[in-house]
């Protein structure tokens, strides 16, 4: 098993129960995720060892989110403490034709985006993993995030460490402009990364690179394999995912290594939590790739990994790599007794 | 926007929680619905001023009714306050197979139902509101409460408001042989109505209208347009609904005027509260039709407006008019961040 | 041990959580209780064979309160079912200066004061028990519940069983000249009873007995010794509560029984949930009574076990007669291990 | 009416809310249940007397249990205290892929499991009773268990009373090479048995027999005929259940009687809570054959019994013989109000 | 009674439940506050037409708070909505010995502290109401709060309208060197006030006014009277609260008007809830100051209102005028019923 | 900073919400604790690195109680997984006069209590570790428990470990006769022990030593002296509680060491949860000890960290070390903000 460290901002997570609405409700459950959380979260799952890389407050809310790192199971000998706050978010569930509601607290003001770390820790970290694992909505915080985060992953790729890049795009965050914006981050990242989750839609829209694809499927085969090339990426992986209207989802995994795509079977499932079930499917991808799995077991284990983390609440993956592999084989699940 | 009074009971909702039953639970939730308070919250949303005229009993369970409406939006300055008692059901929700239950305490004990007000009252409401709203279930009540409701009608008719008439006759209210005892007071409302809420089978059951209609749509077409001009009502408007095996239900509204008909589009959706849906699609045509906007618009946003409501919990819409035009153009969701 | 009848309503009770009023909250706990629940549950507790004699809606509610009547250990053979409602009432916990709230739904339409039984009924209830507990809650009804009332202890009086009675007068209940609308049926209850549960001022007050006692506990002294030679009672016991500023309370209780008092040392004990205290005290006498106890033990265990009711939530006493033995040699609880 | 005891263990179930996971709650909601218990509630639901004979610690859990009991309906004259531990079972609710987890605590230190009863209770028992319900969980507990049920059998098998035996073979109890070690005590009980509960599993596994059906059901046919004249059951019944991909669940239930095989309509229901279904279809038929009504109407009647269950939370069936012959004629549940 | 408006930000309050810290819950109940809320909330239970003016986000957080507010019974049609933020605290609940813990959010980045309003509506605001209330935590916020607070007060002022403020005076919120800071704004406000909440401390600390008095009720006795003079200031009024060992606060008000000291009877009572209650004392003097009642009257009016809100959950009184008369002459309360 | 292991069993705590028995609720809450983990959770938080030592059953329940000890900053390298069961106990909270109420299941079938290690594990344990931590309650379960808690003992006094053995006595789980059977187990740890909490009544009863001594005081003085030089042990401490009535414990603490005793001043405080403030005290002197501080500060720490740990819910104590400093100087909570 490897030694990886994610890093990304600790987000706080404040949903109202059930289906109720801000203004009827009363109360919130709260948790603390983020990307890096849930790949940390994930892999520690899969046996590996994990650490955040990433900054808390120095009270109390910077302490629950602490222990609740400790609980998932992931090292916080590379969490600093400093700075006044952390990011939230709000969230409010839909249901049917009722959209689910995200709405965030100032971000830009976490202690995450707004305390420098010793240029050393970013050593000390690069020194302790063998990989490391960044994530796009970083990018579109601000300097001094973009910065720590290109300062890590220069350290770790230049120990050897592998750097694993998600661009993970969001258009609210970057804004109107905001591929243009992103663009030369986005590619400072991918030059430095050996394993990459995209799919058509970054080559397009961030990266500017045109096709004659007549289909999204088409266009994937057309630009990835472009995209690998250009900047020396080892693998490139990732989803297509369809909101059916009966409360069940599609996703259609791929994995391009070695000059080949290889495709999941389209897995449809019930959907329970749908927040940070991508960032299962990269844990899985991630795990079969670092223990040099065979790519087809590679994607079905990532498709399988992600359906299971839409059926658990909360953003954070908690499956085993044995609940995995059961899940593999199961199309709906009775009682195991 | 203009300024509408809803005449009607506000009934207090106890409801296990889940799908427990009485026997199984020990906890109830509560809040304070009716008719009446389904409309004027739903209007209060669409932008309109609204009012409920009712009565509520001057002790805690008024005073909490009291605070509930305020935070609706609904203003309270013509409900009065006395009488010893708010009518209340229990609600325990089903699930599949096993049909949701509720229980009613005694409503003609109520406030609503035995305070009478000064004549003075109803002239006061009648100045200060553009229309007003009534509803079938308080004609089955007793004649303090159809006298006030109608006292009420006059008055607002007399001034040149709007008179709003929602038929929504309740079997269980009225008992055997109700339709020839209902008959005649639904014959004084639909006099004074401007707008009307109905379908074929409250003209074929209570006003003992015949039909040829080969089906309930045939009847509607050839009974709607007779009533409009028996009582010389403006527009009428109601629904079909269809409860489905697979926990969803198919609605398909209609809005008859100036001697036309206009159909949506049947809407099938995830069914998760279905208490008070009809309200809102009640609530989406006087918005649109308070307006002046075109009836194909009216009865698809009335349609997307009941639609929204079944996915809220409680009897009462909660959706403004920005999500309804949203869901006009959506047919499932995920989640907005 | 014996068997024992119980007669009187079943009450809802429907209670914020903590210490919330009903505008801040929006659920509620609710159970089922009522003076003769609480007797038959405690006596039930303490080993005996207790039924309760009364009247339920047969629809979901009465259901639910048959159904904690088994689960309190009280036989149900003797409930009828019939009617429409149930009585309620809500309750809003005080804390400190502010007062618990007391707020109830309309009693006298409830099933027990408005469904007639059979004669017939009363008689298997009387041949089926040793004794029966009545208490003047009941007698603040209607005439139906009164004569119900008398019906009962008429027949277990005819066969040789012992008549409870426990004065319980409830001045919001009676009204404004309540003492003497209700001094004749005390006096028909008082004629039929062989043990009564009241102090000096049902004497003064209801019974119209003039004292010249200089203060509460003279007063005692004077008045209950002439009534039980009035009315041929063979035991009196009693109360006096005195609410503490810092919320304890403290009580006195005493006994009377072949002309001589018995007083146990006043208790003074933290308070958790005050109502049905009361039923605990009476059910502690009438336990020791109905085996013949010595006088003095009787107030001593009959005390211990309404302070241990004072310690638990809900209406209905809940300790075993174990429970209460040890109470009685104890001053403060620390683990049991 | 008939009086019916059912011998087996109460279990606790604890489950955590919603579809958490143990690491994910930190509450549980608890009920206590068990083969028996279910059979006894149901059955005392379709208007029969029902006891359980059990034994429960003397302690506070022993307490609740033996409250639970009482609140469904359950004579608890033949439930003995003693022993120090009651069976207990963690429920991790599943959604979707993802199954539903069983987590067991001691059962074989249980207070049932080892407390030995005298032999005059198993007497006491059966001459109250005119049928008892046993079941194959038990025979996989220990020897004093196994004992025990066959003494309370062979007593009631004595004076005449009818002996049930729901086979329910549970692998995971009996381990590997279980049907060789279950074989002989199975036997037994067929031997004793009136009415049998299996399907053509048992006859092959556990029994031994072999056939050379193509399908389950061709086996069906062969071997339950073969059943019941070699043990000489009066009739047999059981169910086959097919879990789906979207929720839901189709039950196909028989029943054979006097030479003749009757067939419920395969059934297929939302699934709320599973645990205990089975159950509620043993009712069902123990219901109709025990009246003697047509064996056709006895398989859809414990069909519709348990699809019910399959609606309401926890182990116990809860529906009223009304409630199933409504749902008999029911596709899906709308307001009843 | 008089219509009055309060300035101030509406703070959301987060809260885990009972006694728990941050790392050990999992939930949380929120609610919203702030000085003006509490303020006028108060005031609206005492019967005066009450609004805020305050800034809201346009988002699911700022449509809660409005929702609130509403239910509250304060006027929100000077409420406007923009920017992006809602100023939040977490408070964790302490028990004995450990302190409650309060956690700030980034208040100034509030949609309150960062988005300017039109000059035009203070003055439609100040046309509006006879008395406006502020409060000096706003002034610790930035120029923009402390510029908009200004310009109200001013435009109040010259409309003969009365102004309100209470010094509320943060060390937190300052910081060092915050006293001198502070005294400019401070003074500002001084001389705007009609009547103001202070006590000595305000005078030495920020007005930086001398005193030789011995104790702090002799420094009270020297400097509020010159203050009153040096500024104009028609009354002043205050508390001195001490938090004793057992769970109590004993609280004693004054009010300074005409030359005359009046001081309430130190109160001392249990608290439930402590946050808000200062507020509910300055809601106390202030309804009796625009009502012109008896000084003495208003000291102890006030000491009672505030010890009521001590015994409410949440920042925000709810006693309406009858609760606080009545707890005028109460020392504890029992049941009302 | 020191590295310490505890050596003991993990208990699922499953307690009844507020004041509810097991027979009124239907919900419990659970957490993971014992000792061990209490001690190892309270040096956690004073800075130090602790491991529990420990088996947990390989299954949900398991995976949930390292989730907690992971949270709790409890280094889970040397837990074991296997064995079949945990031990548990249901907690009931008493009031008042009503006690609170333990019960257990089976312990002695725990993974902990059945599951040998191999003995490399303590020398692995002993390597890493300069200090272990055993407990009395261990000694009490069976064979397999003491013989691995001695050799565990043996190993890091054989490195030169320093090895801490806290009496803790549990006279339920010895029997009767139980001071007889466990004095030489106990003897045999007090010989490996450098650090030893008791107090007289060890000396008198499991050791049989005798005491002229007039009161405990008296007999602790003389005692302890005899017995750290009878076993070489180079500091004892220990507590004498008393239990007030008005809920609230007197703590009195006391550290022997170099033949001087220091006493903390008795600590007066209001209870929340009672149990594993024990450990606190013993964490706190632990924890001086360590770094040799000086005694006094030792035990007035050690008695803070007690009265603390009274306040927080659960058995862990979790205040940091700044948190006991603040409450050394503190004797009533308010609001830190």
């Amino acid at each position: 098993m490897s030694s990886i460290a994610a890093f990304g901002e600790v987000m706080m997570r404040l949903e109202t129960p059930g289906f109720a609405t801000l203004s009827q409700s009363g109360s919130l459950a709260y948790s603390f995720s983020g990307t890096g959380v849930n790949v940390a979260s994930a892999l520690s799952r899969f046996g590996h060892e994990t650490y955040l890389a990433s900054t808390l407050p120095d009270n109390s809310l910077g302490d629950a989110a602490l222990a609740q790192l400790r609980k998932l199971g992931i090292g916080t000998a590379f969490v600093s403490r400093g700075g006044r706050y952390i990011g939230m978010y709000f969230l409010e569930h839909g249901f049917g034709l009722r959209p689910s509601q995200v709405t965030y607290t100032d971000r830009l003001g976490s202690s995450f985006n707004t305390v420098p770390r010793d240029a050393g820790d970013w050593e000390r970290i690069a020194d302790a993993v063998d990989a490391a694992h960044f994530c796009g909505i970083t990018l579109a915080m601000n300097d001094l995030a973009r910065s720590q985060m290109k300062q890590l992953a220069t350290a770790v790729k230049r120990r050897g460490g592998k750097v694993i890049f998600d661009c993970n795009y969001r258009p609210s965050l970057w804004g109107e402009g905001g591929h243009a914006a992103a663009a030369p981050h986005y590619r400072e990242m991918l030059e430095l990364a050996d394993l990459v989750f995209m799919n058509e839609k970054d080559a397009l829209l961030t990266l500017g690179m045109p096709s004659g694809g007549a289909d999204r499927l088409a266009q994937l085969r057309d630009l990835i394999p472009q995209v690998a090339k250009t900047y020396g990426i080892e693998a490139i992986a990732g989803t297509h995912r369809q909101v059916n209207g009966d409360n069940t989802h599609t996703l259609a995994g791929y994995l391009y290594r070695e000059g080949t795509f290889r495709f999941a079977r389209p897995s449809t499932f019930s959907v329970y939590d749908r927040v940070g079930a991508g960032d299962a499917y990269a844990s899985g991808i991630i795990h079969a790739w670092l223990r040099g799995d065979d790519p087809q077991y590679a994607v079905d284990f990532a498709t399988a990994a992600a359906a299971l983390a839409h059926t658990v609440h909360g953003d954070t993956p908690l499956a085993s790599e044995a609940d995995v592999v059961k899940a593999l084989a199961r199309t709906a699940g009775d009682i195991v007794r």
